[in-house]
């Protein structure tokens, strides 16, 4: 007979469940509730048994969402390592996205597709579209005569407004009437570039960087100058002050400081404050892309814009991945630009229509909102979790990941020599669709890297797609 | 006693209201069933009145519409004389009409408007917001899952497949796959420029154009050539002719070949092919912008797009004219290069939301949209009609008008030095809107000639407010 307490045999019992992989990092642990019913013992027990397991390293508690799998206790997988902000800039390198862009895109939808990591959008489940459809609902009972009015110029003023009172929470505190609303982050980042540079201008970017940004810069004939950017701290401001100092014709950087994509970095504060201030005292525009900030495990963190005091800086930002990635609401500040970009907005689409605006202002201005966003941090925190462990067992030594602070994306550092793209069609003919490296520069520097979106449910089948996708790169590799 | 039969008495009466403007050109008689009510007299004896008054060409009968006052017989002000064809280009033309719009935007902000002339769209009234309204609540019942999934590339299917059905009634026999969605006629513009011509290169518009076309190219960075146009028959081929063989870097012309804007005219087929010709045999793209088209009187003309067998028409158009101002739903056939603008669409704005191509399509596939465009082409003749005459009678001599075959534009010359910015100036004081000839070219061609839209309805107010500008510019021509 066994003579160890109970909750202590209980504890064991889940103890082999997550050394198993039956319960998974990041996993939710059943609830005490569920515990009694399963094992018919009392909620002094149950409670016992958690508190043991968080003594022991496996569980963690987390306020009022109950106990979870712990992820491993670091990173089993060597961090992607800093670029060599020494290496010469490779200046030939400013032309090719689109095609690269097109190429990947015809390739996705030849094949069937059964686990998706390269879409940057959590699943439609992960979005409140009932919420939504009832703002719209009331929206169109209350003001559907504005659909054959006149649109609001610079967007609704009732979204602006509300805009500027959510900007608060990543320190930004601007006037209502300082906002433009555009068709999303992309819209503001043209906008943005149109107002700062012509064509055959410079635009200093991250390396690696989101494919959408050079493809906008491409598409206006201006030329993107990949920086050197550390997966861990962002941008290197020393390889930006290097070309400010060496290269003619730079208008302008753009970066992502909050969750960086594809690298999912947050930038230090002082790093932030050092670049405005280099910026500054250039005199070349600092365009800030906030799509993901509020994505970040500890909720959103400071924008740049927040110490701007000069206008030197475009916050661009949008809905998209946070709310809902269809509807194509972003907005922007445009400091000391404004007046012109809403000068090439009025004359590139004109102002946005109303009835979206006003049925997303509504919903924003809820608590809901902000459930919506604790609950979508946490899924996707789980979801990456359990990718990064699952790619830690799965893929060959010699693999490197960066291990980002929020959001859905992973970056991959393939062990030397492995061909990135032939892994991406491999992927492919497996129903397994990845974001190959070469995806996010105009160089061949990434071309043994690859991007996972962390959007597939945490579960067997996710780490099957892992596990297949892992004896993928090691064939290629060989 | 009076011995004349009744219904010869009652004609009489009318004929006196009509004669003293009671009754107004192009306003609805009294209905038959109402003149039977009023003056107790027999059905039969109401049809002799109505006969009566259309044998002596004072009323007309417009089929289930009933009885209309007739516009004076022709035109009682002259025409606007055609453009000198032969007149030197002038080179110097390119630039300034931001500054000019801007100006005028702010001018008109600031003073209340008790009577809106320079608005080119129909108040809000005449158009269908609360079936609208019914078909955004039935997508948002049933489709509302798709604000949060991917907004699909280049358009909703069911929204390209009904524009595509629609465009038969211009005689554009196209797939639903060769159109791209966009955000408005505006978005369109723009994404056909930016695909047949780089900064510096040259566009040929008409002259005077719409202003919002003149933004665009400016803001591009492209030079606007004005080619004289005719207000009867529109662009001169000829000119344009000239202006290949003189003057380099001509990459498009664009033209509002139905209803243009300013003036209102209509070009005649022959005129559309011989241009289309032209564009072919000289390989400059020909970009036809349709934003009036389904508002002339006798319903929409052919497309010049419809006699495109090589692609070398790129067709934009818009709803924001016939259905709905706000909702900035435009779309375009991109001929070949819609490979292009769909990448230029991606690059700058991505795919527009889902939901109100969705609902617009439900709309537009019924009759309820035919029976719309009908009233709203009706409602517009007699408001223009009306406008005409309240001209005619209050505008000093020397006053020409161009008397457009649909739409709601009036073009007018006011007599010779009188300056058109300063009407405009005195009549924003008197509360009365107007759009300054100036607007509509970047030369000073236009600075004696105003545009009113005849968006006001019919009646005295309307009446007073034409009178009152009309005595303004006497004033101002002294
Ligand atoms: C860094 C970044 N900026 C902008 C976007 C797209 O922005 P939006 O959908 O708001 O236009 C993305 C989407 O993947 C992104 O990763
Ligand atoms: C000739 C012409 N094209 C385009 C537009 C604007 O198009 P949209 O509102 O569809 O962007 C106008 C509006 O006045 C116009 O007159």
């Amino acid at each position: 007979m066994d003579t160890q307490p109970l909750y202590q045999r209980l504890a064991d019992y889940y103890r082999r469940a997550i050394q198993s992989g039956a319960l998974a990092p990041a996993q939710r642990m059943p609830s005490v509730r569920t515990m009694v019913r399963t094992h018919h013992v009392s909620l002094t027990t149950a409670l016992q048994v958690c508190r043991r397991l968080e003594d022991d390293g496996l569980v963690e508690a987390r306020p009022r969402s109950g106990y979870f799998v712990r992820p491993p206790a670091g990173p089993r997988l060597a961090p992607v390592p800093d670029p060599d902000i020494a290496r010469p800039i490779d200046t030939a390198q400013y032309e090719g996205i689109h095609d690269r862009v097109s190429r990947f895109v015809t390739l996705c939808e030849s094949e069937p597709c059964s686990a998706n990591f390269a879409l940057a959008a959590a699943p439609p489940a992960s979005y409140p579209h009932a919420a939504l459809r009832q703002s719209m609902m009331r929206a169109l009972r209350m003001h559907s005569e504005q659909m054959v009015g006149r649109a609001p110029p610079q967007g609704h003023p009732q979204f602006r407004a509300l805009l500027a009172r959510r900007a608060l929470d990543c320190g930004i505190n601007a006037g209502a009437d300082e906002l433009l609303v555009t068709h999303g982050c992309i819209e503001a980042l043209n906008l943005a570039l149109r107002a700062v540079a012509r064509p055959g201008d410079t635009i200093a970017v991250e390396s690696p960087t989101y494919f959408g940004l050079l493809q906008i810069i491409e598409s206006l004939g201006m030329r993107a100058l990949e920086i050197p950017t550390s997966p861990q701290r962002g941008i290197s401001i020393e390889a930006l002050e290097l070309a400010l100092r060496t290269q003619p014709g730079i208008r302008a950087v753009v970066v992502v400081p909050n969750l960086q994509n594809p690298l999912g970095c947050i930038m230090a504060d002082e790093d932030k404050q050092r670049l405005l201030r280099l910026c500054h005292a250039q005199q070349i525009a600092l365009i800030e892309d906030d799509t993901y900030g509020a994505l970040a495990d500890d909720g959103p963190g400071l924008a740049i814009k927040h110490w701007d005091r000069h206008g030197d800086v475009i916050y661009c930002a949008s809905l998209h991945k946070t709310l809902a990635p269809a509807m194509r609401l972003g907005w922007t500040l445009g400091g000391r630009w404004h007046d012109r970009m809403a000068m090439f907005k009025f004359a590139q689409s004109r102002p946005n229509e109303p009835m979206a605006q006003i049925a997303v202002a509504d919903y924003m201005a809820t608590k809901a909102y902000d459930r919506h966003l604790a609950r979508l941090r946490h899924q996707l925190r789980q979801q990456r979790l359990y990718v990064a462990d699952a790619v830690a067992r799965h893929f060959p030594a010699g693999t490197r990941l960066a291990q980002p602070p929020g959001g859905m994306l992973l970056w991959l550092e393939l062990p030397e020599g492995t061909p990135g793209m032939t892994v991406f069609e491999e992927a492919l003919r497996a129903g397994i669709r990845v974001a190959p490296g070469a995806m996010f520069s105009n160089s061949a520097r990434y071309d043994h890297f690859l991007r996972l979106s962390c959007t597939e449910p945490v579960g067997a089948a996710t780490d099957a797609a892992v596990r297949r996708l892992g004896e993928i790169v090691s064939a290629c590799g060989k």
